[in-house]
Formats: C-alpha cells, sequence, structure tokens
C-alpha cells in the first residue's frame, strides 16, 4: 500500500517522555502503546518546540517555530493569516478533524478588522486553528466560563452540579462524601466522584469512534487530532485508576542538591515558584504522581479500545497512527512542578509513529534517535496524503524517510525549542522587561545549550550527565561548545520562515529564468547591443 | 501649538544621502530640501531596513524590520493580517493617503482563503498597505503591464504612443527625432521627451495639491505619503534640467583598488553583476549622474512649489513635513551599480523631519546623529496624531524625543538592516540555497558588521575608514568587535516582535494581578489553607 488513507493523531497533554512502559517506567505498564511502538518507529528524541500548552501545539498546528507563529503564551491569540496545517490539507480535500483539546484562541481583533464574523464557515475554521471542530473540548473548565458540551453529558447522567466538570470529574470526596477540591494537590490521592466510564479520557475515545463511524460515509481522507487532556492537572483519577498505583510505584526524584547550589538566576526563580516548592515535597510526589500514573494507564486502555475498534471495522491498514504529547511534567524532579525549562522531564515528549506502509515495514518496532522536532508532524502528514510541504512555510521537516529507513544525510543537526515567561511571576522576580523575558534551547543531541536573554547561558552535557545536573554555563572549559550552538541559536534567528507569500519555486523561477528582464524591467543595460544579446541568450 | 495636525511624507526613490546641498554635495544645490533642514531636523545616521524598494518601503509602511513583515523582495506580496501603519492611524481616526510609488503586493492568496474581495473596502485597505490610494502609480510600467493614470494622462495631452509612460516621459530622441530607450544608461545624457511639467515629478506634486485641496473640505486629519518615483531610473530627465549638469559636475568616484583584491565573494558577486560593470565605467557615470542630478533638482523644485502652496493655504504652521528616500544609488562607487550591500551610499538616507509645534522650535536647523531607522518614522507619526504606538507590533521607536532636544538614554546603540539576494543571479553565482541568500548589517556609529549567511563576515571601521574601503572581517585584531556585533545581531535576532495579537499591557497585567488564579485555574497549590492564603493576598 503506497500511503496511509486517514490518520488519527493521539495527543496526551503534559504526558512526559519516560511515563509509558516503552520508555523505561520501572513500574508503569501501558501495553497498548507499547504495541503502537512495536508496529512502529519510536522516537527517542523528539522535543517541543516550547513547553508549555499554547505555544507548543500552535508550533504541532502550523509545523512552525513559536518565534514564528507568534503565540507565545495559553491564551495568545494565533494572528490571523497565519497558515495551519488544516489550511495545508484542505488544499488537498483532506478534513482535520478535531476531538478535545487545541488551546487556540482566536484572533478577534484581526478577524473584525478583516470582517470576518467569527461564526462564519471561514471564521470557525480561522478561530479553531484550522480543525474541524467534532469537538473541541480544552478540558479545563472552572466555572465562569465558557461550558463544554462534556458538562451537559454529565448532566444528562444524572451528575448534577453548578460545574459538574470540576465537582464530579476532578474532584474527590472524603469519607464523609465532602467534596475535595480536585485542583489541590492533596486530594490526588483520592479517587475522582465520577465512574470511569464517564470521565474525560473514554468520553473522548468514544467521540473519536463516532467521528470515524461518520467518516465512513463521508468518504474524503482525514486526520483525527484525538487530544486527550489528561494526565495534565487537575491530578485525580477515576477508580479503578486512582488506586492502581502508590507510594511505592512513585521513582527516587531526579534532582541533586548542588542544582540549587549556584543555581542559574531563570532556574532558581522556578524552583522558588509556587508549584515547584509543592511539588519538590516527596508528600506531594507521593500523592500526585500515582494519580499521574492511573491517567496514563487508563489512556492506555483507550487507546487498545480504539485499535481494537479500528481493527474491528477494517481500518488498521490504511491509517496511521501517531502517539505524541504536548510536552511534560518535571513532577518533582530538578526541584521543579510544572514544565517550563527544557530539561527532559519538560521539553522531551513520546513521539510513537506507526505508518501502515509496506514502506515502513523494515523499521518496525525500531527506535530511532533522530533529532526531531514537534513541527515535523505537519509536513509528515501533508506527505502521507499525497501533498507536497510548502517548504517556505514549514519550518519541520517530513519524518516519512526515518519511518522508510532512510537517513537523509542532511537531517539536522541541532533542534531548537523556545520559552517566553513574561506572563509569569518569574519576570517580577527577575524584574525583567516583558520583551526578554526569552529563553532559547539549542540541543545537538548531547550538549543542551540553553540562552537566556539577559543572564549567562545555561550548558548541560547529556553524555556525561544524563540527569541534568551539572549546569556547564560558566565552565571555561565548555567556552567552545558553547560558542558552537551559539552560532547555531544565531543561524537559526537568523532564517525565519517569514515570507510565507512567497513560495520557493517561484523565487528560483525569477532567477532562473530571467523574468525581470522578460518583463520589461531592464536595469543598468548600457546599450542596444548589450540589450540585443541579453534578450538572445535568454530566448526573448 | 501641541501637535502637528497633518503630515506630508515626501520619499524620494532612490535618492542616496550625500546628494542633496544639506548634505555636502559639491555641486548639486537643493535650496527648498535645505530650506526644510533649516526649519527642522536633519538625520546624519538613518538607515533603510533594507537597501531595496519593496522590502524597505515595506519596513517603512509597517514600522517593522523585514525579517517581522517577511517580504524580502520587490513583488512579495505583504502577508495579510501585517498591520501597517495605515491600519493604527484609522484607529485613532487619521487618514492614511497614498500619492505615488509603494511598491505594494496584495496577497491575493491570503485574501481569498479568507474570503475578501481585493476590490470591496477592506480589501484595498489591505491590498493598498493601509493606504488610501489617491492615486497610486509604483513609477516603473514597461509595456504589458496595468497602465497607469499616467498613461491617460499623457494621452489626454496630445502625448500618443502605445506606451506614453515610457515612449514619451522616459525615452529620449536623437537628432533625427527618432526614438532612444531610455532604459539605456547610454540615452541618460539625453532630454526625455516630455515638457517638464508634463513629467511625473510634477503631476505628482500635482495630485498631492489635488488631495490636500479636498481633504481641507472633509475635515479629518491625515498623513499624505506623496512618493516620489525619482531619481530612479529609467535616468532620463525633462529639459532644463537634463542639460542642468554636465561631466564636470560628476563627482570622483568613491572607490578603491584594494576593494577588488580578495573581495568577500557575496561584494565579488554583486561587483560582477551587469549593473555594476556598466556604472563603474566613466563614461556610463558621466551619462548618468548629471540626470541623476537633474531629477533630483526637480524634486527640490517642485518640494519648493509645495511649501509655497501649504503656506499660501496658510497650512504650513500645522503640517509636519518629513523628506527622505527608500534607499541610495551607488553609482559606480565602490565598483556598484544599483543598491543591495549596505555601504552609506546604498543603506544610508536623507531624513529631515520638520515639526510645527512649539516643542521643536529649540533643534530647528541642527543635525541629529542619533542611529535612526526607517522603522522609526511609523510611531513617530502614531505619537504626532495623539495616538500610543502599539509597542508590541512595532520595531521602531518615536523619533519625537530627538525632535524636541531630548536624547533618551537608552536610545538603540546598534541598527539593523537585513537583505535577501534569493531573486537575483547572486544566488546562482555563488550557489547559495534559496532560504541562505541572506545579509544582515549590525551598525554601531563606527563598526559596520555584515552577517552573510554561508560566508565569513565583513566589517569596515567608518571612523579610521569612512570611506569603507577596507573590509576588517578577515584581521584578528577585529575579533573583539565582531564578537560584540555579532551578540548584537544575536540579540536582534532572538527579539522580533511577532506576538502582534496580544499586548504588552494585556502581559503586564495578567502576572502583576495575578488573573490566573482569579480565573479559577489553580496550579500546584497544595491544599486548602494555602488557597485561602492566596485569595486574601489577592484579594478575592
Amino acid at each position: 500500500m503506497p500511503h496511509a488513507k486517514n490518520i488519527i493523531w493521539i495527543m496526551c497533554d503534559q504526558l512526559r517522555y519516560d511515563y509509558l512502559g516503552c520508555t523505561g517506567h520501572k513500574t508503569l505498564k501501558t501495553p497498548n502503546i507499547d504495541a503502537l511502538a512495536a508496529r512502529g518507529v519510536r522516537f527517542s528524541r523528539a522535543y517541543v518546540q516550547s513547553p508549555i500548552c499554547g505555544p507548543s501545539r500552535m508550533s504541532f498546528y502550523t509545523g512552525r517555530y513559536m518565534r514564528s507563529h507568534g503565540s507565545h503564551w495559553n491564551g495568545w491569540p494565533l494572528r490571523i493569516g497565519e497558515p495551519t496545517l488544516g489550511d495545508h490539507l484542505k488544499k488537498i480535500g483532506v478534513r482535520n478533524v478535531l476531538v478535545g483539546k487545541t488551546h487556540m484562541a482566536p484572533d478577534l481583533e484581526g478577524l473584525k478588522s478583516l470582517g470576518i464574523a467569527p461564526d462564519s464557515i471561514i471564521g470557525v475554521h480561522v478561530s479553531e486553528c484550522g480543525f474541524e471542530p467534532w469537538e473541541r473540548d480544552d478540558g479545563l473548565h472552572p466555572t465562569g466560563r465558557p461550558r463544554p458540551r462534556y458538562d451537559a453529558y454529565l448532566r444528562e447522567r444524572g451528575f448534577e452540579a453548578p460545574n459538574p466538570w470540576e465537582q464530579w470529574a476532578n474532584s474527590g470526596e472524603d469519607a464523609e462524601g465532602a467534596l475535595q477540591n480536585g485542583w489541590l494537590l492533596v486530594h490526588s490521592d483520592k479517587a475522582a466522584r465520577i465512574p470511569e466510564e464517564h470521565s474525560e479520557t473514554p468520553y473522548m475515545t468514544r467521540r473519536a469512534m463516532d467521528f470515524i463511524g461518520d467518516a465512513e460515509q463521508d468518504g474524503r481522507p482525514w486526520c483525527l487530532h484525538l487530544s486527550y487532556i489528561k494526565p495534565h492537572w487537575p491530578y485525580i483519577a477515576p477508580e479503578p485508576y486512582a488506586s492502581m498505583y502508590g507510594a511505592g510505584d512513585v521513582q527516587p526524584a531526579i534532582r541533586s542538591h548542588k542544582e540549587r547550589q549556584q543555581a542559574h538566576p531563570v532556574f532558581a526563580a522556578y524552583m522558588d515558584m509556587r508549584y515547584s516548592r509543592n511539588m519538590a515535597r516527596d508528600e506531594a510526589r507521593e500523592k500526585v504522581i500515582p494519580a499521574y500514573m492511573g491517567l496514563i494507564k487508563q489512556i492506555d486502555d483507550q487507546v487498545g479500545a480504539l485499535m481494537q475498534f479500528l481493527q474491528a471495522r477494517g481500518l488498521l491498514d490504511s491509517t496511521m497512527i501517531v502517539f505524541t504529547s504536548d510536552h511534560g511534567d518535571y513532577l518533582g524532579d530538578h526541584w521543579m512542578g510544572e514544565k517550563d525549562l527544557f530539561h527532559d522531564q519538560s521539553a522531551k515528549i513520546p513521539l510513537i509513529v506507526v505508518d501502515p506502509s509496506g514502506a515502513a515495514d523494515t523499521t518496525r518496532g525500531t527506535v530511532s534517535d533522530a533529532l526531531v522536532e514537534a513541527i515535523d508532524l505537519a509536513p509528515t502528514f501533508i506527505e502521507v496524503f499525497g501533498g507536497t510541504p510548502p517548504d517556505h512555510i514549514l519550518e519541520g521537516r517530513s519524518l516519512l524517510p526515518l519511518l522508510r529507513g532512510e537517513r537523509p544525510a542532511d537531517w539536522r543537526k541541532v533542534l531548537f525549542s523556545e520559552y517566553d515567561y513574561s506572563m509569569q511571576d518569574v519576570r517580577l522576580k527577575l524584574n525583567q522587561p516583558i520583551e526578554r523575558c526569552r529563553l532559547f534551547m539549542a540541543f545537538d543531541g548531547r550538549w543542551k545549550y540553553i540562552h537566556a536573554s539577559g543572564f549567562r547561558p545555561m550548558l548541560y552535557d547529556l553524555l556525561s550527565d544524563p540527569q541534568e545536573f551539572s549546569d556547564r554555563g560558566e565552565d571555561p572549559a565548555c567556552a567552545g561548545e558553547i560558542a558552537r550552538l551559539q552560532a547555531a541559536l544565531l543561524d537559526w534567528a537568523l532564517h525565519p520562515k517569514s515570507h510565507i507569500t512567497t513560495s520557493n519555486a517561484r523565487i528560483a523561477a525569477y532567477a532562473d529564468q530571467q523574468l525581470q528582464v522578460k518583463a520589461g524591467v531592464l536595469i543598468g543595460i548600457w546599450d542596444e547591443a548589450e540589450l540585443a544579446a541579453i534578450r538572445q541568450r535568454i530566448g526573448i
């Protein structure tokens, strides 16, 4: 078979690289996800473009670095006219469908200034980041925000409350039945009040199945983004997952006291964030991590159910399956909570691609250590559907050669990630100007260089220090590595793909074919004889 | 008076810095432009963001660097949604009006994908780069392209031809009356066939006067961009300007034989371009430069006429006058023709600002050597009209403090310019990949550092070598200067203003006012007691 006909692109939220069976977790078993790895290629060095939901996802959905798409933080609207995967797939007749989270915020001001109604067909396409929203649900629904369809689903089943999402699916109860706020870490050891089948992960899986069933009638090829909110906080799992793991399953924290001594100012500011101080405590880790593991186990079971569904429908052989995450979670490692910085716990993601085509048979069950970026998925998908990724817009590279056993000689030698902390307390602590709250990672597979605007750089050698305990940013012995990666960062920074209106094919034709002279624009030609010679040479 | 009520923003095309009386030309007299300098501030270190029409202008019109607006070359459409000066002025009720050239190409694909008709009100606003086109005329009209209104104007006056613009206004004739192609340098010493009053510069001046008359009835404040095509090629002037200057007025070429020895590969490739080889010949300089000077002299006279018109209408005291250019012209200096590289002949522009407000009285007739960029005009204009320049979008700085005698301590220490040669034969000669045909200048007022992707850097010391003959890019003694300016370039490259949808005010409020917690998104809070303490602290 030449190409997959459809793609299911599963994304977890805040799932870190090493919390799967196939990536080496000691006590968490994920047989269904591992089975995907056995059928496809697992990438061991895949990184996000920004270790925080919104900007990371905008990079996945545009195939462009954060510096190019400009949405640096959750809720920062993606500017109108920024081309998305959905735009590219639409041109080749492929549906780009969403079930779950995108974290997209529409550019309402841009829409207004161009006279586009947000609820028009084009308005929705733009506002949903190029997705056809089968069901949009960003998975965080505190009281006072617009309600998800999932609220109504819960109510229909008798789970009544002012905020069913929060009070049933994301809260626990104590021995007396009193509600326990699931946002708070201290309650992560409780079970969500909801029966498992009505919790968010299986609900979204069923919504994906609904779409797939519907799409069979429609007939057009599709890319389905099944985007789970979990294991993102609130860290609370329904039974049986809530009690599946305990303190004995929690791995020792990956951290060193030397990290706290002479920490880089930005790192120190993050270690001092409330969520870091809390998650650095063993008591918190022992409550949160078992819940986090249970939520992953639930996803694994749902992946299994989805694969069975595809098999029953005869779709397994025609569907590419992609499994990944939008960033990781420190979980107390490096004295940190949340994500934010570029340690592997935060910036590295699981990525498994099952390509059903015969051309990929040689790579099944293998692990690729190629340097892969989140932005590589968009061009991969376009190529799977037979399109040509627009190389003046997309900043990632198609993974298809890697899936088919090739290792292109010009594959990237350095990958990049970015972070903007202007929306966080860290800005206030460091007293940095808004435009300079920026961090950049350049990683060559061994050396991880971090440029922090206004501060000295950080540097980790993952060969001699795989746990990233020793910041060598001030080590004179590393000056050469720092200079080399700084030059790579400069080169990257100087070559954004910003000329999105002008294709490389058009550029090539212009000089190659002397289009300027052909159009009659005659620059610096001396006389009639010279002009005649030029015309003869270029054949006009 | 607090502020000017209107702005007339005169732009010449291809007028280099040193071809005015007030900037030191020995034989060219420009009393009317000099009079502007006497009434205002003349900037002696103003540089364009790219020394080529289209991208330079898109930077003027957006207030953003080329790497941000993405239009790297003439005819590369400005992406839809890229905010323009016109967008910002519209919000504060100011008309942004065009008479003449912009070199704007509309993003037709972007318009189509958003369902916007190019001839709708919004479509025209976008397609005209935020200008209200009183008369759009890009000033280059070879046969086969859409015709300008100016063609009809000529025909109405009896200047009949298949292409009146080319055959009357931009061609000469020989002694026998035979047409001589004005595109060719050899004919630059001839007079254009048109009577002076019907040539392009006075025609456009009258069109500007038409608008000003009309605007008095309208009553809204306005910014009028009077954008002359001249002294841009075709280098041919009408009488009396055609014979006003001769070979004796041509200054010696600024060049050194050592420039040709061991020239940087990019510089060498440009010196080998047809237009450079031709313009490096004295015979060409002696034909072209007198015509170039005549065209400037004509502009000077038209500036005088326009000032008289304003005075007669009582508008001089309420109108800011800005006089500038979109880039220079080598005219054979440095063995080069055209523009393209960053020598002062190419990248430096004249800039005069006459601010009629009383606050500017102290600076009248002074020269400012502040490092100024083309992108500084957009925020200046917004501020003149009482608006607040959106500092998350605009990458330039308002010149108003400089006009009023202040020298902000944090004024830029380094300015930047860019160039993309992918559309030129130089790409083929150097065999560079399309995406890497990039040049970047970082200039601190003394050292001019030029980064050329894929090549060694260039460096000039304008203190010891004001004529820029010695490329110190490989001089070990300059390693420190190179490292310093490379670091400045990295810093610049890492901080584009790409988050155009999210204002700095919104960003500041978010962390300052704890908006995340107020919205109910509770991250990493341990228990009820901690939550209560936070709520109390932030007052909810």
